[in-house]
């Protein structure tokens, strides 16, 4: 295997390939990267086992030369070594040349640096071919679908499967959904008819993923019972899916309602921001007490501590109630929604009460109330 | 006490005087900000036991009042809460009253936030005064002499001296010195004749405390045998000092010397930075092998990992010579010199190397060698 390439380019696929490569592995051939010289360019393919991205970089791009000097085969090569180096390269161009099967050489300038490298068969079969059924969707409605659901999911539980944003894909739409069990946040967007599937995503791992297609225009995405993979220009980026039975929503969201409370979303949000400083190192327990003539933010702290404030500009309907809940749990649902104002509907005060637009469901936030110390 | 104060200047106060509580103290009164009103304004005081701040929000800037409505007394309220509910409250002015000497009651518009307050007498006895003996100091100098040694020193060490700066003024000059035995960094600045002191300031909390002076032209210092005081603006920073007999670097720097390279600082920086990818993942071992006619920064791992690069343009005195060292020390010491060339002074193989600007004995890093595994 041999070639010369374009420095930024090389540096480009390998950032993007090396996304997959965790800090730390029991297997080390996981920490390299593949490095497979073809006729179309060069391949390279980076996994910590549960996520794997494979990229291509062209031998050209357009009319200009990205590749010269080529000879075919592959290596792997230890991929923060290899990373580093080329960052650290200030040439125009790189040439790599692996010797005996044993040793990737890497020469820039004035610069040669060997680094061990091992022989490609010993890599894990990777299967990155997209489905027939894959479907497009823009990127940054899927950057959408996953923040705003992603920070319901609880970075560990002891049920797995909760750690993961829910995807539903089912008569023209796809329902995301995330939640610990005392939250749940949810989103619907627009797909194309044909498209059948449920996935369990790992949520740290797929908010991290999806920053990667910011400057694409759209993502195809095609599921498997195992996995659900993303193709983008010359990348493909697999993840592997969390197996269990996900809870459903539609058991937990309640349908109907007996007071609504109608609130510009910047004004509520800062007064249960301002509320929560009274109770900032502990569970931020916030209480909402409302009638039609006047809507209260409190908390207490102790004997003396005690913060209240009034909404400025309200629409109240129901009968006098109060409600305790976590403020970071409200806030980031009324953040979730990116509404100008929203619309909270209650059952009852110890009832799961739901946040959303007034205009429109697609964000659905539904938060349980907590019991008062 | 009572007070309605500009919501900015406000913030800024506490901000200022918040920087010196820590985290986290066994003894809550630390974890307060004492809020004096006198007839000069709003003075806070923040603590942490070793830190002290204490700065003054004046009644009026200029033509315009800060401060209104004024009740002369103090309370000492919980530093986190206070600095967290002004940052959110969003009005333009904000009253503080103590109320029965427990309750510190806050309000800005709609909000009202009753925290707990402890009474003044409570507080620690800090004793925030300049000495006679006071000398000014642009705030850029003082920041380049803390910047320029301040990694040296160690985080931790059995010796907790050495986790200081040693500063000695005497004879109109300012040497700065911090090491960790293996490596040393000391710069030197000229000051007023008549200042005579040496005081060891902890590294880690001076680099942070000279952030606050940035913006300012300059800043006072005074040496007392417990502290050093900086005064800047309407604000008083106390550091006490470490105590402990520091190393007198004269008796570690040598005189004389038998080889010299000159070479340019960023060429040689680079190399040792592409070159030290080798070992990213262990102490960065380097060697430079010199004669007249090469300068090759090279490194080894294992067997089959090697890197070497050659300098373009060098001049070198003396004969062929070998030098192992920790390329992470090499590196911080060339960038602390700050120079365009560098002059590295050798002895021997194994005795510790010279780092300075050809031109310029202001700042001086020595560097020990490394023995070869």
């Amino acid at each position: 295997m041999r070639l010369t390439i374009n420095k930024e380019e090389f540096l480009k696929g390998l950032l993007t390939a090396g996304h997959a490569v965790g800090p730390k592995s029991s297997n080390p051939v996981l920490m390299t990267l593949k490095l497979d010289m073809t006729s179309r360019g060069l391949e390279i393919t980076g996994s910590d086992g549960d996520v794997a991205i494979k990229t291509l970089v062209p031998v050209a791009l357009g009319e200009t030369e990205i590749i010269r000097n080529i000879g075919e085969g592959g290596a792997l090569v230890e991929a923060k070594k290899l990373i580093e180096l080329i960052k650290r390269l200030d040439t125009a161009e790189v040439t790599l040349e692996v010797i005996d099967g044993t040793t990737a050489r890497i020469s820039g300038g004035n610069n040669v640096t060997n680094l061990p490298s091992i022989e490609v068969d010993q890599y894990p079969d990777i299967e990155l071919e997209e489905a027939r059924e894959a479907f497009e969707m823009p990127v940054k409605t899927l950057i959408d679908v996953v923040d705003q659901t992603s920070f319901a999911a609880p970075i560990k539980n002891s049920r797995p499967v909760l750690t993961g944003i829910n995807l539903r894909a089912s008569g023209g739409m796809l329902t995301a959904t995330a939640t610990d069990s005392a939250r749940l946040s949810s989103k619907m967007v627009a797909i194309p008819e044909n498209v059948e599937f449920t996935a369990n995503v790992p949520a740290k791992t797929l908010s991290g993923l999806v920053r990667m297609f910011e400057g694409y225009e759209s993502v195809r995405i095609s599921c498997f019972p195992e996995k659900i993979l993303f193709a983008y220009g010359n990348t493909l980026v697999s993840c592997s899916v969390l197996s269990g039975d996900y809870p459903v929503s539609s058991r937990v969201i309640p349908n109907t309602f007996n007071y609504f409370l109608e609130v510009n979303a910047l004004e509520l949000l800062s007064a249960i921001e301002r509320i929560s400083v009274l109770n900032i190192d502990r569970t931020p327990l916030v209480k909402l007490t409302m009638t039609r003539e006047r809507v209260e933010v409190s908390a207490k702290n102790g004997q003396d501590g005690y913060a209240a404030e009034c909404l400025e500009t309200f629409q109240y309907t129901g009968e006098r109630l109060e409600i305790n809940f976590n403020s970071s749990y409200v806030a980031d649902a009324i953040k979730a929604v990116r509404s100008q104002d929203v619309l909270i509907s209650f059952v009852a005060e110890m009832k799961p009460f739901v946040i959303k637009s007034p205009k429109d469901d697609s964000v659905i936030e539904l938060v349980t109330p907590m019991r008062t110390r």
